[in-house]
């Protein structure tokens, strides 16, 4: 056993914490008070330096144009740019693109990687991923209200999706819906490709989430689909497969989330500590003297570094034995992290006073975009059910 | 010992509720939605309809034109006005200008009377509170940055203040300003009544407070006092005496957030009910019957009920022993209803999945809104710290 | 509404307090050190005391020779005695004496007063309680093993039951046995008095619960019945009614174990502040002046402070408006009470270090026999499910 | 990066694992039904197999007679064995003697190694640590009563000690000391080896700790020096050197507890699972199914896994760099796995009821004696305080 990150990585981290502190934090305070469509002039500036400075698509395989790292090297740098809001978009490893990048690389045809896979890598267009429904719950895939019928040589969808996250401004949506509502549970949904400028592809609304409707890439969209037709070429993967690729798609999807809260959870820590040492309480007294203070930095400091190991754990689970060898062990850290994340934001917030509450420090705005965290990819309680059904499963209960 | 609330009271809180349930709940879409300023012309004819329906100022004695109610009544009210961000404002028993008045009322000359207090009680102005200061803690209000200096017939003030809530577009406000920088820590404090018009006062900005910065009432300000000149007849109360009337204000003022709190603990539940007993998780079964989902439901009918009962016994104690007998109670209910708030907020908004994250229901503004109920009016570490110290002390331990 | 107990309440209260103070106290080490029966005979000096004090039998009616007192005020007097183990028995108001006279009081006939309810009244015998199985769940009571079926004039009883308390000793035992298994679940079960002597009940054993086997009162039995015979006429209240009775005798037993643990949970505070204030952690310095342990004092005051005025509220409505209204009450304290006990025990015994292990002091005693709180008359988990099944019910969900 | 344990160490792993459950699972019940003392005869057997399987001693140094494994190997091997509480004396690498042998190995003369070291080594002997005392806290070794002077040849040694484990039956002590009040606060203290024979060596009782006295290795006593006469050169390293040999010995001591720990959370979480697969709740319906016990397995598994990678890759770090370089890794697995077998243990009680309260099951045993994790070789408070203050002090905080 070694639990040393090769040199290699080490020195690929400390490049992207560089880029983070050099080119990131000054954009941040931009990012906190504006809208982010607003801001993309100048934030794009910081993609050409990450292209530069060769850190572009760290997730992406060689051949697509990305760095190809390994999962585990992939949650150094997750965790390095994730407590910077705009760490990964600015090197384009950011959510829903990278899951739908995954999806494309894996099972889309030449034509589906030429058309839809090429521009996102290149950094000239952004995809959307639209699963969510507003009027059943996200929790079970299987149930879909969204229907594709074939008419023809098209698909023909119909359906109201929420939480399609960064759908305005994006080029296309992966849609999942169901092309045949008499089939097996697993096997009714298909993911169909779609132009948003499709006729019949509406943005009603970017959500407003925790105070922000947000807008372009950092946004969540209302979006409706009425007769919106595309060729049946656009299918991806094959036809019933939607829930497959689903799942596919959501265990990086999952570890890539969690490495990013690693990333919020240190930074949380580290404004925490730093204040715990500046602020004086009384003259000559400083916030971090009060016990009550120290436990919260120590117990922050258990949280963060057990999560710490179960995600790299899991990530070399991963890149070793596959995906599915990782199973309990992403349901895990996806309900570990998701809470670490929520009590140290919380302690942070706490220890700053007022400050916390306050969008000039990143606190407020990860406290608020990420009580999401629990939810989003399943929540808690569908990881923790669904764990350990398979755990006592194996020991012979019955389903 | 009788715990049935008297008939009067309940027919009283049967008044409280139509009139959220008739006049407010549909005027709240408006509040999530829009700067509050903006929607005054329409906001005000609620107080308008709680004037004709008797219910105005509930807190403020009869002989200034409130209804004078006790306590133990004001629990009941402050309740049923809670769960709607609209509702103490609707009838003008919102903070700050709650506290402010109870300070008027109390130490108040027979001119600030006239000329400060029977302005805010008609509900013609608003005035502010200006006591927190961004360089100096919060919880430590001995030490004060700002000062008043008397130069002839007049107090010259300097100091920065924030979290002055509702200064914009307030008429004046009560400064808490260090009179005396050598006196005994808890005599340095002064408190001197300050309209906003006078040269020298700067409403620097509003504060962006978890994702708004809101306006007029709801909002927090920092502002600045440069050499601003007021007549030493603005002296509230006697010189030296700030902190006792501070304390003296914030007493109510934890129970007032107290009682309000279990309001929006209330609101939370219904909601967290009914969304378990409308949303199915699949076909034929809903949320609620999902074991996880019905510990949320217990856990949190459990914490308000509890806390509920602690707070009416803290309003009974301070109606009948005065606020000093209270003492404990109200460093009690300040961190146990702070965290009821909080934990029945989070499960409320988990069970509602990604709706619960939306600005469509008043779960997520309430859950950024009152992140900061744990830390305003005291953090939850230094009224734990305080009420831990006088129960040792009382058996002996040295301070 | 009137939260001060009345000056009689007082009064009596205060005369309980007097006698654990002067004749309880200077006899628990030797109940900490000894089994129970060893020390009966010094034992029983305190009870023969607490008649001449006039404190015996406070929950059982005046006319059977008890105080009668009202809930509210058992709450008080529970509250008072719980905090020495030998308190409730020292005035014959412990369990499950407590609860069987209760049953006996209310459905027994005049002969079963006479031969079972008097003696004990009187304290010139005990009985026990014999629902539990080992090998069907406790927490569904409408699914027994055990039967009872009538041949000529007797029932003849064959069954398997534990946790049957203080059957070391007891004259008789009150048993939960199926008489009809094929009824509706909740009319399956009846009640019948067996008298320990009776051929075919065999005492197992007394359970080794958490290193003590115990004995006499203080044991908790396994019990076996084969085929043993009694008259019909020993069957108590009505045939098939057993279900029923042990709800009436659950609830007031409940909320008796939660005054019970009050008065747990006010010693181990008491315990804890006293280490806080006289334990040196340095020369000049005492624990109680570190703010992890000020924070341990002031959670535990707070936790307490709630669950009281919860259990008295609940009390109240008992008294006045019957059992059945303080359903959902009874379940909120169940387990609120329940587990403020573990919080304040594992507190005081951290506050204490490893003096806070030995059974030197009650504390590890009551952490040792209280973890069973969570678990008779009900587990948490059933308790939070009911309850939630209630309310949600009561909002239309289906059952 | 590689958390693959290599095959060599799985290999080893097996083997405990077949040697506990071939040869200790069958004594278990002995030991949690009888004095240890009074089940030696049979227990040595399975010491003497441990031999004979060639298991004997697995940290001991292959020079001294053991396997001389590494840390990252004993961590395997220390979960193996926990989970038994005979697991660790079985194969001579239980506390107090292995923390002892440490010490004599690391710093031991010649004379010490063949007298003191050899026979525990062999397992003819055993050792006893006399650290902490009643009237000082335990948390603060600087500051002792116990005193050795020299007079002569000899040291004279005068103190009170308790929860010196193992005294009973041992046949040497090392005694830490005070051996100059008036030096710096952490050189006062030395260590001197003293037999247990020794004339002032009184053993005052074995201390009742939760229900149980214990005997033999099995206890932990109260012990008292009084002119206590050994001869300087039972001296243990150097004079002033005690409390840095106690920092020595406790680094180690923790993490080798922390293994063991996950031994026993890992048996809870398999009894856990057991029960709710084997329990019927109702007919055809197991425990298991509730969600409310799904929660508790799936929640104890995250916290056992986080917890053991936690800790190898602290075995790992001091492996590899020395205790030094994990002082803060020691400091949060002490804590944390402390809290992970508490809270793993309630539940699995929990979810056994009535069953988990017994004897019968090593789970009540374990929730009994490992209440004592979170206070022994440093109470959680302490570790948590100091991790901060380390933390915070290299971010500048003032001490």
């Amino acid at each position: 056993m070694d639990f040393a990150p090769p040199p290699k990585t080490l020195e690929l981290v400390a490049r992207y914490r560089a880029f983070v502190d050099e080119e990131l934090l000054k954009l941040e305070p931009l990012v906190l008070a504006k809208p982010f469509g607003s801001c993309l002039p100048v934030l794009n500036q910081a993609r050409t330096q990450a292209k530069v400075r060769g850190l572009w698509a760290p997730q992406i395989p060689q051949e697509h144009g990305g760095l190809g790292l390994s999962l585990v090297e992939l949650a150094f740098v997750g965790e390095a740019l994730g407590g910077c809001p705009l760490g990964h978009w600015a090197v384009n490893f950011q959510p829903p693109d990278a899951g739908n990048l995954e999806l494309l690389h894996l099972f889309g045809s030449a034509d589906q990687k030429e058309r839809f896979l090429k521009p996102v890598v290149d950094g000239a267009a952004r995809s959307c991923f639209a699963m969510t429904e507003p009027d059943r719950p996200g929790s079970n895939p299987t149930w879909l209200e969204t229907t594709a019928r074939k008419e023809g040589s098209q698909w023909v969808i119909n359906g109201h999706k929420w939480f399609t996250s960064g759908a305005d401004g994006a080029a296309y949506a992966i849609v999942m819906a169901s092309t045949n509502d008499e089939g097996k549970p697993h096997e009714r949904a298909s993911m169909i490709l779609v132009p948003m400028s499709t006729p019949g592809v509406s943005l009603v609304r970017n959500l407003p989430v925790m105070g922000e409707a947000g807008s372009d890439w950092a946004s969540h969209s209302e979006v409706t689909f009425v007769d919106v037709k595309v060729p049946l070429s656009h299918l991806l993967g094959q036809e019933g497969h939607g829930f497959t690729l689903a799942q596919e798609r959501l265990g990086p999807g999952r570890i890539h989330h969690c490495m990013r809260w690693l990333g919020i959870c240190q930074r949380a820590f580290e404004l925490m500590m730093k204040r715990a040492v500046d602020r004086p309480v009384a003259p000559f007294r400083a916030l971090g003297q009060q016990q009550m203070v120290q436990r919260y930095v120590a117990e922050s400091a258990i949280q963060i570094e057990a999560a710490r190991w179960l995600v790299l754990k899991t990530a070399w689970v991963i890149d070793t034995q596959g995906q599915k060898a990782a199973r309990d062990d992403i349901a895990m850290i996806k309900v570990l992290v998701a809470r670490t994340l929520q009590d140290v934001l919380d302690r942070a917030i706490q220890v700053h006073g007022g400050l916390g509450l306050l969008d000039d420090l990143p606190l407020a705005w990860f406290f608020r975009h990420e009580r999401a965290a629990r939810i989003y990819d399943g929540p808690d309680e569908v990881h923790l059910a669904s764990l350990a059904k398979r755990l006592l499963g194996a020991r012979g209960l019955a389903r």
